[in-house]
């Protein structure tokens, strides 16, 4: 069996993923406004040798029928929140090896100062930075918080598509890689290397000068966790690490499948020039009692109300005004599709009870940790997945539990001593010789000879 | 006399300020996208206990007649660069009490993003922040790279000034400091102190909810540098720490008593709400001939042809193209005023000669530790100043000197062992009991009750 990739999935606010645990008494999160939260999470990750540490981002708020509720505030279900960029820019100097993965949106920001931004990270954290590209779910309250017009979901990848052109433009060839030369006899930089970017497209313009030369990866390693056909289409064209949201073993073996063939129609290699890792959750005990038992204190702490408002964030639906037997396939989203479709013909009331426990997260494994990297094992093997992100329920003892408990069951051997060779993030998730964009990427194509 | 603030004037480029150092063999600023060289001169700071750590910006490049010219990339006069929001959060970490102050652009940032930014930055330095506003000065190659119109010199101040407007609610009335309560037994956030934020202005307009919480100092401290009239005007206004460019006494002086002035019109304290610096160069020397040939080996490295593309970076105005008899004060530009107010009535020769040695630096103090602290001390006393920012010539080489060499003979005892309370900048600076925004500032009408 190929070795797995495994990252943990955060997020800079109390809490994520449409849940509420941050009552419970071991949830350190609360402080996610503190470097040290950071700082000692990404420790823990680096110790355990992990391969990154995910920032999740959203923009907008919960609100149903114009108005955002109270329970929002109380729960701390979508603000406060801080700026994902500057939480990991702030933990590059805590850190050598583990890589660290930004959410960015290519409907807020302004490519030409976002590509200044990643690349400033990639050149400070020495190549470990990948970018989680996403449209915001949340358009409709963050378009109204930017003053900007909504653009609708399918839209919003057209959009997508011409920010990323433009990124790969100033990523890859407004600075050749070898343009700086820093050479106190000669040039700083070599004038036949350094290109002025052109770009008229149907969202973003440019023509001028990159800000900032060519960064160890050139192009940040390219996250993507679109599940819409839509969002499927931009991850197999784009994607090097596609995330999938979970789900029983034949749905996610399913999307695997669809992803490794559209990616190959694309002219890409299906299994070297992009990794598909499956988000995770898991509570772990000593048996599987008391695992269990665990899970119930942790589900205790969320209130039953917290449901509705949280749904609402991601789909701008208010589950509570439909009957429970509604099916969730009759409804419809401008903002997160993925949310409805994961869902299949199940119905709102299903839906409201699972969302109160899990959110967007997957359903958690509960049990003992052989039981739970067995079951990890298994679905690697039988959806021919790449690694596992583990969304945690309480930070950071999810976290901990995880790595001291579960993932040395997953690794055929115990972490080895440290090898004195830092890797890109590309190197080390993709296994590739180079540290940036395989050829057969459409931003490879951008990159001045 | 008043005890005085020091900071250190930082660009995340080779160079800066028009001139072009880097091929000093002592200059190690060539390596400004490596987070040592950062944190490196950041603990030197830290450790001689300056107040603050300084980056500038810029987005645009020189360009004379639409063509940027080759010796930009040769003696990377312009680019590359980095983001300055992102090296200084690579340095929280590495510090505990220094200030650090960014520059942010309201030309080019949104303001609802910006504002979540510096917020993210206060949070994680606990209300270490300073936010320096500036217009882009080189507004016009700006504006292309971000497919955006140019805006003419006192418009971008007017453009400014709404940008500060929507910036205030967001820092200041969308979270009350005390909204956040974190209690578990209770709320997280007390609905009734979250406030949903509405502006419609001329320039930016935003309907929502602030991404996040009030942050220990609410807005950052507000440098400013704007020396045209309209950009003075705007600095009475708004800065709470004003940093002059230099020059002779009299000229600093006066701009000294005419924003205190002005500040005072607005219903400010023109000394206890406003602190005013001047930037300040010195080249340090055990006699004045040892000091004088090292400022010769610098002047040495800066090769004579670098001037006019300098200058046209600042105004895009090609002086090469001027008779040396012109008259500065016959020439006009949108982008920086002061980059020809400056020079009063002297002429294009004179001034070249000036730019090739100092572009946009005040002309160094050369000599003994001794003379430079005395016509510093003399210049704070005449021209009632608080303090002095230095433009390094060499880094980090110039920024140890001054430290080690002619900051003991300005402070009237040494510095005293670290206390062991950290103080947030504004407290540091303004020596004030809170560490928000004074009432009489504009802001603070924005204030939440």
């Amino acid at each position: 069996m190929k070795p797995l990739l495994f990252g943990v999935f955060e997020n800079a606010q109390a809490n994520d993923s449409g849940t509420a645990t941050w009552r419970h008494e071991k949830n350190e999160r609360i402080h996610f406004d503190r470097l040290d939260y950071w700082t000692n999470l990404a420790r823990i990750c680096e110790e355990a040798d992990l391969d990154w540490l995910f920032l999740a981002d959203a923009w907008g708020w919960s609100e149903i029928d114009g108005v955002r509720p109270e329970i929002c505030d109380i729960e701390t279900l979508d603000l406060p929140r801080l700026d994902p960029a500057i939480v990991v820019a702030a933990i590059i100097h805590a850190t050598r090896r583990l890589g660290l993965v930004i959410t960015g949106s290519t409907f807020v920001e302004a490519p030409y100062s976002f590509a200044r931004r990643i690349a400033t990270l990639d050149h400070l954290a020495e190549g470990r930075i990948g970018w989680n590209v996403v449209t915001t779910g949340t358009a409709e309250t963050a378009a109204s918080a930017f003053g900007k017009s909504m653009i609708n979901h399918d839209e919003r990848y057209n959009m997508a598509d011409d920010f990323m052109e433009l990124a790969y433009k100033l990523f890859e060839s407004a600075w050749e890689f070898d343009a700086v030369e820093r050479d106190r006899e000669g040039h700083f930089s070599n004038p036949v290397k350094v290109h002025r970017i052109e770009h008229d497209g149907p969202y973003f313009k440019c023509d001028g000068y990159g800000n900032t030369h060519y960064s160890p990866q050139g192009t940040p390693v390219i996250f993507q966790a679109g599940s819409s056909s839509r969002g499927l289409e931009f991850a197999a064209r784009h994607g090097e690490c596609i995330f999938l949201g979970g789900g029983d073993v034949d749905y996610v073996a399913e999307q695997v499948q669809s992803i490794r063939q559209k990616a190959k129609r694309n002219g890409r290699n299906p299994n070297t020039d992009i990794k598909i890792i499956c988000a995770i959750s898991c509570v772990v005990g000593e048996t599987e009692e008391a695992a269990e038992s665990r899970y119930q204190s942790i589900l205790k702490v969320q209130r039953p109300e917290v449901a509705a408002a949280s749904y609402a964030m991601f789909t701008g639906i208010d589950l509570s005004k439909h009957s429970i037997e509604t099916k969730m396939s009759d409804l419809q989203t401008e903002l997160s599709q993925s949310q409805i479709q994961r869902f299949g013909e199940a119905k709102v009331g299903d839906v409201l009870k699972n969302w109160h426990a899990n959110g967007v997260r997957p359903i958690p494994y509960v049990g003992t940790a052989e039981l739970i990297a067995n079951a990890l094992l298994e679905m690697a093997s039988k959806c021919d997945l790449d690694g596992f992100m583990l969304v945690p329920v309480v930070q950071p003892l999810s976290t901990i539990e995880f790595v001291e408990q579960v993932l040395p069951l997953l690794r055929s051997e115990p972490v080895k001593p440290k090898a004195p060779l830092i890797l890109t993030l590309r190197e080390r998730l993709l296994g590739a010789a180079s540290s940036v964009l395989s050829d057969s990427h459409p931003g490879a194509v951008r990159r001045g000879s």
